[in-house]
């Protein structure tokens, strides 16, 4: 049973790929131009623009995909500027009606397409399990209790952010919110914390405040969960935080050994919680 | 009657002084030491740190003032490096516990102390209400369907951040939240609008998106009512956005006058509405 892989930017789609096909099923990856990484060309693949639905649905019938997965960053296209197939055509209203109301809504008519062709959807946590973050601490350290109030006042910030369809991540140190995510994303958010006078937040000797990355309420699970990675650990560590806390079971970790050891040679937790 | 007026950074206490004095008051300024600027000799002041609550209040009543205006911005200091007068001492672990809390939480606490030595705290909009925004706009633009979408979506956010004591400002372009405050301030907000893709935001030529600044639920607007100044409009019109919109009666524009001209020359609306 082929799996349809269909790729945005981002280190979550290979990290998909790779746990699918190490679980023995096959996988046809359809490559949004642009946004998905040459890692493409390990895996039977399509490459389509944004405007093409037509095609990446005709791929993924001649692959004899049955199941969809929509995984990456999808950047927002200028809509004027799409080169259309005749799906395309039909679809994109829809489409720009719903990018209005923000990009959950617009992920939601991109499944609701796929699933309307025949094809079923699935969530990452399905497809790749392996991925997904649990309870608990990753690595050596664990949260002391002043990163336990901050993990606690980041969640409630993320909630509300998430409930308006503005972000998924925010900082917070010793109760004040250093960063909070809107369209920048989450690596512009984190770097931009060595902007602020280092008494309100950790240096890179002496790590203070907490990262935490949450599921929005008006999210889909199955398109969009929160993702790091070793990479998303060195910027957190560079801008003093002390570690980064994640919803256990709804959001998703690529290459957990990874993440565990840069989390231990710098000096950050890493951990899975139910808020 | 003269007015106390404890003075921070920004353009707001300068506006605050200047007002009050052309309405026939006396001021007497007592400057946050590498806050407040030079134009302080302007008026009869004094220059206190941070830790010296005990030397400003001597100064206030040796000027006879009987009513304090706390206005401007006040950088969190480092606890543990602050010089101490006696009243500082004292007070010290009450503003900590506050300080944890949040800006709101710490900005009562030094009003209370002020209180609790006989005297009166007033709010900008008592002393100066010349500068507190009204209905309606400023300058020759109104907003356009789009901007009244935008402007209805933002203070949404807003209120949703500041229910969390997070920031007081965000942007948002044709549904999309652009930016969002939390310690950097406003100015360093609106100036990473920059660094979105183009697609996503306006830009000098073809504005799109409007900035929202609002009161925080849990702010009290004595003490620190959102400001926009020409300064502001400048910034917003250098990122591509359309326009500006406060909250009519709960925030303050210094000069109005210079304000409606740069939005009138850079062509942005600046609009003050009851949401």
């Amino acid at each position: 049973m082929t799996l349809g892989l269909i790729a945005g930017g981002g280190d979550l789609p290979r990290a998909v790929a790779e746990s699918v096909r190490a679980e023995g099923r096959g996988v046809f990856v359809v490559a949004l131009r642009g946004m998905c990484g040459d890692w493409a060309s390990d895996f039977p693949n399509t490459m389509v623009a944004l405007g093409e639905p037509g095609h990446a649905l005709k791929a993924l019938k001649n692959a004899g995909a049955t199941e969809v997965l929509l995984a990456g960053r999808v950047e927002r296209p200028k809509f004027s500027e799409l080169k259309l197939d005749a799906k395309g055509v039909m679809v994109l209203p829809r489409v720009i009606a719903a990018a209005r109301q923000g990009d959950d809504a617009l992920l939601r008519v991109l499944t609701n397409l796929f699933e309307s062709e025949g094809f079923r959807a699935v969530g990452v946590a399905e497809a790749a399990p392996g991925l997904v973050a649990r309870e608990g601490a990753l690595g050596r350290l664990v949260p002391n209790e002043d990163h336990k109030a901050d993990i606690a006042r980041a969640f409630a910030i993320v909630r509300a952010l998430g409930a308006l369809d503005v972000g998924q991540a925010a900082a917070v140190c010793e109760g004040l919110a250093l960063a909070v995510e809107a369209a920048e994303g989450t690596d512009a958010m984190i770097a931009r914390i060595a902007q602020l006078r280092d008494n309100l937040r950790g240096t890179r000797d002496k790590k203070r405040g907490v990262l935490v990355k949450a599921l929005k309420p008006t999210q889909d699970a199955k398109t969009d969960m929160p993702v790091i990675g070793a990479e998303t650990v060195r910027r957190a560590a560079e801008v003093g935080l002390g570690g980064i806390a994640l919803e256990a079971g709804k959001s998703l970790i690529v290459d957990k050994r990874a993440v565990a050891a840069e989390a231990d040679r710098l000096g950050l937790f890493v951990v899975g919680v139910l808020p």
